[in-house]
């Protein structure tokens, strides 16, 4: 039975890691189509978050199945559950992409983003992607520079985040009222995307360290 | 030890019953502050989500320690991983609440929505307070009529948020840009607020049935 239990670990392991790789691929798509107005990327992130769902049932589904017939012990235990909270998550960085991509078809063949704005939603379509690459890898090797980088690349997404409020405000804004609420959704929706990878570093850091780093609720 | 385990189920259940309590009155308040541009009720709201964090924190705790020193079987197991879910269901809506008290203080002494939108905004708000009070219900007595109500509520707020996209895009909007990007974070705010009181339904609905009912995606 030891076996068995030591590979189940490893499968809820691998299939953290392997979904943590979809929403990678997921928001960089999702990047892709919002920046080229790409309707047939936007479709394939629309798509696709279906398997990151089926794969968060599969990996909840093991580790509940874990809990109960093998009854792990503290330190297990509590990976386990940090597990099932990772996989919410991750879950949850698949609809932020889904989002992105049914913005850039509802739009389609218009652009979601404006013209003085696009370099600033590629830069965090960008962070955003790197920031799902690192937590993919953490989850991976639990090497927490990742998790500072993380944190690094969150603070910029919200500094780009905040910037796009005030374009919208500011007296010089010569678009439609749609357009702002788009850009504010999008930009909005980049922005959660990073929260939750930095959820996912502050984790995988009290799974590491044993310290919790409370969430910065002051910043938001 | 059999009792103190019955005891440790049983605190468990009190605590999200009292969170969804919290959470029930926090998003009454910040209904009202929205309404009536209430500092006060404001401050209030943003001050509350602490005692909700903590209150998560400690039921968290509580579920953790069941699972590791109790070994809880198939029922009790699946009752305290959905427990664990729903806490964080009832966590980040607080967060939400939070927010909607956060765009209050931001635009105080003005109001964040205007006029000819205040009606629909006090529905959305009447129509979460109420999910969020038949929640608590619902956790509390498993009266899966409740579960319909959440429903039919969420359904209502997804119809009024609708409208709110339609309302700042038509060309009568008098209104500037700024307080269109406001109008529709306040309406997303509202709108999830109602999401996350459904998955709760849903939860609970999978506790008693053992039915699970998909999260409709193509309705977001």
């Amino acid at each position: 039975v030891r076996e068995t239990y030591r590979e189940e670990l490893d499968r809820i392991h691998t299939g953290l890691v392997g979904m943590a790789g979809y929403v990678a691929a997921a928001i960089g798509t999702a990047g892709e189509a919002l920046e080229h107005t790409d309707l047939e990327q936007a479709q394939d992130v629309i798509a696709g978050d279906a398997a990151i769902d089926a794969q968060q049932a599969a990996v909840d589904e093991r580790i509940i199945r874990v809990l109960s017939l093998q009854g792990p012990v503290a330190g297990d235990l509590r990976m386990l559950v940090s597990a099932l909270r990772i996989s919410a998550n991750l879950e949850r960085m698949g609809d932020l992409a889904r989002h992105l991509g049914q913005l850039t078809r509802l739009r389609y063949p218009l652009a979601v983003i404006p013209e003085p704005l696009t370099g600033t939603f590629r830069e965090m379509a960008a962070q955003d992607a790197a920031i799902a690459a690192d937590v993919r890898e953490l989850i991976d090797t639990r090497d927490l520079a990742l998790a500072d980088r993380i944190h690094a690349a969150n603070e910029r997404v919200n500094r780009l985040h905040a910037g796009n409020f005030r374009a919208v405000a500011a007296p010089d804004w010569g678009q439609p009222v749609t357009c702002a609420v788009d850009v504010m959704l999008a930009s909005r929706y980049l922005e959660r995307f990073a929260d939750h990878g930095t959820a996912v570093a502050r984790k995988i850091t009290y799974l590491v360290t044993g310290q919790w780093q409370p969430d910065p609720h002051t910043r938001k």
